[in-house]
């Protein structure tokens, strides 16, 4: 009785597997991706095994060697995936055989697949994790420096895409930072949670050798090993979370887009994106297409549908590893890889975006004093309701005989002495003035402009550890 | 020039609105549900509009008397919606206006629907939230003591949905204590992002009014004011965080759901629930139907779709409110409510459950002792994939003759003195020993079970200020 | 041994049920919604089993009797849900047992719960079907009606949200007219496929009474009973078909939705709303806000999730009927009214909106000849690529310069006298001969669209059977 | 002025394309896998631009020839992608100009990418979609082989996932056959509707080229050109519906690979998989896992979320070609993929499966002969729900004393004859004549099990046309 070739757990077994299945089974066209982790769980578990006696000392530095020597090899590129690899653990395993003989046999002692893939998978999830912080961070920096910068610039704020007052570019671009800044605090919370090691948990509830399953713990940078040897071995709600995370960010930054798409249009005209952020049309020649905009909005939007694929393998599954999970690591990748390039491109977006200030005034039309005007009536002591409907029928007089809000206010104001103040007072206001005269914490207006720049600035700094 | 009839802002406007549009744009249907809320909202608003000066304390007083009453109106259930009522802002508003008369037209100075219906949502997801975690405590609690009830009682441990390895219980019941406290601490710093208020923000860059934000920020208990009004108008990232929560709860108790409806089953047989979790058939006169479980399984699964459709409108709208946001209290009302029904329908299912422990031990067969037989040959000196090997060939042995793993492994084990010590060890075993041996962190082993309740029961009362 | 009170089908029971579960297991709040398909169902079945002898005809006539009875309370808006009532089957039950006794307790005969509800449902679907196929045929007609008024005005096409091309307002139509044909097309094929009956199947597997499943087919307008028992109580595929076409629906409108928001506002300037389709602001008095084509953009979108919804609660299930298929309805009901309230609100909206052609022709660039010219070169024999370059050239030069395209080609064409006379052409270019000039099948040309219109008036005739 | 270097389609621009963008903007990765299409596509627009004169005959035949070098490179794997390739269509025609200069600079005369992408992409669906259809056909086929193997073999059939009736194993693979023929339908209604030739409808808007798209449509095998330009390069509603067949398709098969994993199960030990359908754990020795079985289950899930995927980058965008729509064929192909391989994968499984008779027929408790005996009750004259409830007090008799129900049903029949008879007939059943004596149409009775695969042999052969 001897094993069954081409299976490599293969003593249960008398039949080779079905190509059909073989094939749909593989998952190292993904999970090759986590070479690096799966050598540096494999080299804590081999130190581990060794300090509790499980390997000798020559075993242990034998396979620390075999690990290093590998690891050369994929940084050089020349690692050599086999047709029998059926993922990343047994790849390893396999050419730590090849390499160094008997003592690989020992490395898995202790551990399962299912431990050391979601070991894997976290140590990768940290990193990738860590690098979104840092590309957040730098996006905020450029979103706050170009907040200062057109801290005064006027730009109509919208409600329903309908220009409603008048707002500044840098508030348009603190909406962002706000959001942003949201982001990595939600990030470094996320990232505080990941501290338990699944590494030792076998292959669903523990096992009978003497393992320290803290020392791999530490030697990886967790807090302490799992909890629970089931939950940390077929649970994914670390995973979930983190793709919920990756969503938030696509809602976030395909609404960036969308506003770069309009406002890079002839229609908006508000922004100039450099020749190098636009693309041409294989047809119409005189095209520059806001292509990486786009993208941003498309890309951003279809990263908050992963969430359901990620969940979809998960809900409704028996406790401990199943294969239906396999899927996890190929929407985590897609997700992380997505909020990558949407943070770059919106990155190099805002850093590249020029602003047409021209275009930007005359989008600030008079009707968007209605707003100054109702609060000038407030002031005079008219009851808001009362002042929201005067506003109200004023602008559509302005409308409907083609004048402007201040002729038809002051055409609709008869001889009330209030009334005729406050018509003075409007028609000496001018794009600058509205925007200036804003004066609510977190309006648009100059001081609070300068009140959000600091606010944010400090809480970046407490959340980069700066 | 005077208002048109049928329109509550209607300065503006000539025509009354469309029937169509008017009924699909009700939303009162929905967000009557806000009422308290919105009534707190309004006496902050008033109280800091009168420490500013923009309201007498005459109006003051008024106002807060006519909110008093129709909070009371709302209690006794006696709150007349009308038709032309569009939401509970404006029904609350109109109501006011009946009651007081003049200083009701007074009170929506200086906000906006916008700021207010983010205020009164914010509102309300904290109270949701601080109620889904009284109810996650008290779940937790209830496992906990139930795995320290059952934490010898053995049962298979699963992976693949095919039996693994003997465990326990009371691993179980952990595996589903370690999600619900890590709901729990995502709960929590969910609930301690929601610092900010966005009353005052008005409709989408602030207004010209010296309003005092930070009043009506702690009269509602928020740490400060919204950082740009822009963002708080017209962000949904918040509900999309609580929606992503509440998908992971739901993908949590969808399994605890798939794992009772299975355990419930005559195949499985590990654990009966009483009559009153148990429906009857219209047809089918002997059936008892898990219904509960079954919910359990589905509307999780369903909640985890409602993160896409949260996204769905808000991912690639332009800055600030726009009306498709509208559809974002159905949304996390519909999550919230399942979460409250789920976490209700598991606690009272575990709280009723009573296991059968010769099902479960029936179920713990002798091919489980597999990865005991292993870890002795590894600790006989073996290296382990030829132990595994062994094993495999052994089970494959004993399954082709229908004999055990024990009378297999013994048969192929020769004359060789390691082997014959083992085996002679595992026909020693049972399943009793199978589960006392099982020593590593975190697994079904008795020092692991109590460990694992202290640790959870510690991690439960940091989380929960006990 | 009696049984258990307050259970109605409490044999086989010892205890009310958990309160809990009570209330979350109750469907009717849902479900009541299919009372006149639940009382057909029933006349069918009473009326068959009095035809194979299992109801004496007394019974069939008091059944029919008290059914009509029950009918007429529901239509007078009358009908009483108690408590107890779980769903719609068994409160018509009750009822028709409170009404007419001893024969209602053998109307369930040979039937299941998991039989009727499917029945019932796919009743409802028909009919819901049938309905928004007439609101899809009247939509088409209003679109192809003022797509032939708008036939010559001109408007930009946009590809990348950028102006492209000189294009008309009837082509814009005429692409909405397409998708909803398309949509109509769907609709009439996936109606075709519901002709099916489920009633008579039972609870899963048939019976061992002689019913006659081809009379209540028959009865209820089916061509033939469900071929297999098991499947027509346990799929769901059927509806998850039709949330299907409803995702579809909503993807089409909500484009129509998105332009019509931005087509609406100041920048674009292209249609104007009539004031019944525009609601105000509670703080902005000059606002005109375009809820109603929000409402399309976002609902439409959300309308899309609603697939991995019904998904989710099928998907991964065994066969037969579980109670996760409770949540069917819930979403079916939302898919179906989503789809009637927007294909009504895309129909007052393209009946409501009036052209401002002055704002459409201002948006007629000059450089939107460009696909004139370089189709031009190419009559004039210059390879396509070349030709492209050339203009790409004159557009930058235009732009760089603040000229027109034509000045800019000039400038660039030097002496070259092909180039000269195409340069010659293009100066004779106005929107209207660019627009007239259109000569390919599908384009925005007179003659293309007048094809356009004919076609899908002949395919919406084909559709309708008219 | 000359072209920018790094730009294809450069006159208009002056800067190379920023990295970032370039990197994220490339598509061939993904669309290369159109290159049969894209080369199609061409040939038959050259032969067009021909026969109306646009081009050459001379230039026609380089294209020709110069294509089908093309062809030849893709197929022996030797075409080399060159780093400034963008996309498919960009890439074969810098390696046509290479090949054959000039003419190949004629060839995208009056087309666009746009329409050229929509082309490719329908040209590939069609065939991914008839090979589905024969992949569908040849699975129903095995399943109404082996369910006519297995007519007769008892099986229960569950609800709640709990037992309920005796049924058999032909009539739960019929299950799966009735849902295979329906989703066969289905692709034959999709596939029918995928008539309509894209191509020449330039880049929104059509062109001013006497271009004759009919001529391409019959080319290409479709039966006619697009309708209307705009539409045809900027839906993909077409796209979204084939998505959602995929997604119908994914659900039903889930639902086969959760029975699978249950019915493999030693709880249940229904069916046996032969070795080739299950793997090897790395750390359990003894395991055979369904791992097929679960990817059938979770990919199927997964796949149904897809639907969402596609329709958030439509949703909500204006009119025309946008770049958000590039992410289209990622989920279009995954959508494809995941169903051959599902389809696969149920093909292998059902066709290696073996059943387990004696398990099986265990699992036909005596329970079960609760419909047969309400069924004969009913018969006897009783009312059905007077049937129930006693059928109901006879199985709590049972299971509180654990006796059969015949047991039980005797003791509380008391001296009522007619009961005595009945119970008398219930003493004769077994778990065969309870299989044999259901008759209802689409029972697990013989009859119907014969008729129901009558049934579906002529359907199926009606739908693949033999």
């Amino acid at each position: 009785m001897t094993a069954t070739p081409g299976r490599s757990l293969g003593g249960r077994f008398t039949e080779s597997t079905d190509p059909v299945l073989e094939r749909i089974n593989r998952s190292i066209g993904l999970d090759i991706r986590l070479w690096r982790q799966d050598i540096a769980g494999s080299r804590a578990h081999a130190e581990m095994l060794g300090a509790v006696g499980l390997l000798s000392g020559g075993d242990v530095s034998a396979i620390l060697d075999g690990l290093a020597a590998i690891e050369a090899e994929f940084e050089a590129d020349a690692f050599v995936v086999l047709s029998a690899d059926e993922d990343i653990h047994m790849a390893v395993e396999r050419r730590l055989s090849e390499r160094i003989g008997e003592p690989a046999r020992r490395l898995h002692t202790g551990r399962s697949r299912n431990d050391q893939v979601m070991t894997d998978t976290l140590l990768w999830l940290r990193d990738a994790l860590d690098g979104h912080a840092r590309a957040l961070a730098a996006w905020v920096a450029v979103l706050l420096q170009r907040a200062e910068d057109a801290a005064s610039v006027p730009m109509p704020s919208f409600t329903h895409s309908q220009p409603a007052q008048v707002s500044a570019v840098g508030q348009w671009l603190l909406v962002h930072a706000v959001e942003a800044v949201g982001l990595l605090r939600r990030l470094v919370d996320l990232r505080a949670r990941l501290t338990r090691s699944p590494l030792g948990s076998g292959a669903s509830a523990g096992g009978y050798l003497p393992l320290d399953r803290g020392l791999t713990a530490d030697a990886l940078g967790f807090e302490a090993p799992s909890i629970n040897a089931t939950q940390s071995t077929g649970s994914r709600l670390d995973l979930l979370d983190a793709v919920a995370w990756c969503g938030l960010v696509g809602a976030a930054l395909s609404r960036l887009g969308e506003e770069l798409v309009l406002f890079a249009s002839p229609a908006y005209g508000f922004v100039r994106l450099p020749d190098r952020l636009t693309t041409g049309s294989s047809l119409l020649p005189h095209k520059r297409n806001p292509d990486g905009a786009e993208i941003l909005r498309g890309e951003g939007r279809r990263l908050t549908t992963l969430f359901a694929s990620m969940a979809s393998i998960q809900a409704g599954l028996v406790s401990g590893y199943s294969k239906d999970l396999q899927a996890d690591k190929r929407i985590l990748f897609e997700a992380s890889d997505l909020v990558a390039d949407l943070v770059a491109l919106a990155h190099v977006h805002i850093e590249g975006a020029s602003w047409n200030v021209s275009a930007l005034r005359r989008a600030c039309t008079p009707e968007l004093a209605a707003l100054w005007l109702a609060d000038a009536l407030v002031l005079a002591g008219m009851p808001f309701r009362e002042a929201h409907h005067r506003v109200g029928l004023a602008s559509r007089h302005a409308a409907d005989e083609g004048i402007s809000l201040a002729e038809a206010f002051g055409e609709l104001a008869g001889d009330d002495a209030t009334l005729r103040g406050v018509h003075e007072a409007l028609e000496g206001q001018t794009t600058d003035t509205l925007l200036a005269g804003l004066q609510t914490a977190g309006s648009a207006g100059p001081a609070s402009i300068q009140a959000q720049v600091a606010s944010l600035r400090a809480e970046l700094g407490q959340l980069t550890g700066r």
